[in-house]
């Protein structure tokens, strides 16, 4: 059981603290009545889905020695035009700097993140259809 | 379209930024190689549906001139024993603290939230089952 206390503390600023004890602000932009001075909520969930299959990534590219230098997800998310305008898309892009990276191990690490072990990714993939591509980058 | 770009940092930590500008850090716990340096990602989830479904709540309930002094929400989530360990159901509980609060004017804020406007919400619901409840504390 995960669980987490999201307080409202001014205008629409709210302060939520996880299990963990870690804290993250969220709050609305000016148009919907908030002062920018956190993340959006909408935007938490492609946060969440790069770190969880960064995590998992990462893991098992050294579990096989691979010499990554540096791992970057960029997250996109398409929401429905209509409220409550859920995610019906998200793609996940996998850019992989290192030396002589073996692109089969770069695969078959997506692979186990995407079908076996992200949580994340797994739960979003009951709303949103979820897509990646991958670009390694010899350093 | 939302985006987010997340980078590894060191270990199992990473560093999203949104496309609103702020950021967030993740980091596994110790059993799982990481060093605690952030929230987990599959925390976030629930943190992202706390806050989204409080903006909602607050703005209603505002336009309705509640008097509400406090509000926090208590959202906990159960994942699947399988791997991905996906969210199998969330219940998130309302606590609003207020004077002379209207409990119609509650539970209307609520199902509005939840049925018509949060995001986060509409999206987790793909895969989790979710429950709410709600308490009206007097200051």
């Amino acid at each position: 059981m995960k669980n987490v206390k999201v307080t409202l503390v001014d205008g629409m600023k709210f302060s939520a603290i996880a299990g963990s004890g870690h804290t993250v602000v969220m709050d609305a932009d000016p148009e919907s009545g908030g002062r920018d001075k956190g993340s959006r909520p909408i935007e938490l969930l492609l946060m969440a889905f790069g770190g969880c299959s960064g995590m998992d990534v990462i893991s098992v590219l050294r579990k096989k020695k691979e010499k990554v230098s540096n791992l970057e997800m960029n997250v996109k998310g398409k929401q429905a035009e209509s409220y409550p305008h859920k995610y019906t898309s998200i793609h996940i892009e996998y850019v992989l700097t290192g030396k002589d990276i073996s692109e089969d191990a770069v695969k078959r690490a997506i692979e186990l993140s995407l079908d076996k072990y992200c949580a994340v990714g797994a739960t979003l993939s009951g709303t949103a259809n979820i897509t990646h591509s991958y670009k390694i980058i010899s350093d």
